[in-house]
């Protein structure tokens, strides 16, 4: 997971501890009101899903709910075209 | 998949169709305002992820947008117990 601090998009692989990214996520969350999270494949989708899930829970003792939305992105990587999960999470 | 009437909840599998499953969950938008999908593993907690994705694209032009809500779901199945993620996936 690297953190780009213009857009704060959280990029998570399979490999990502999703409890590590909830934690990420809620940090962005309580600075800027919103995040972004984005994975290539099933593995690193199903991480950002677990770390949605989890932060839910961190937050929500502060009133806050958050919901997700989730998006096709196009790539142009060196290895080739790739078709990403973006998912913006934002209070509800 | 398999459409449990009473409850609305959408079981999604990793061989599970995404269009198909959007096209879904986009009736069931419709007819009752929101809708719950599940799965257990990365490969269908992706396909669900798709899903959506596509039924945002769906119901768009209609004025209405679509988040997600995951949560972690412990199912007692007679293979075992099982962690499924569900999706609560409402109108915002």
């Amino acid at each position: 997971m690297s953190n780009d601090t213009t857009a704060t998009i959280l990029r998570v692989s399979s490999k990502s501890n999703p409890a590590s990214v909830a934690g990420a996520i809620t940090g962005v969350i309580r600075e800027r009101g919103r995040c972004e999270a984005q994975g290539i494949g099933a593995g690193a989708v199903n991480q950002i899903v677990k770390a949605i899930a989890i932060a839910r829970g961190y937050v929500a003792p502060n009133g806050i709910e958050l919901v997700a939305i989730p998006a096709f992105l196009d790539l142009d990587l060196p290895e080739g075209e790739r078709t990403a999960i973006r998912f913006a999470i934002e209070r509800r």
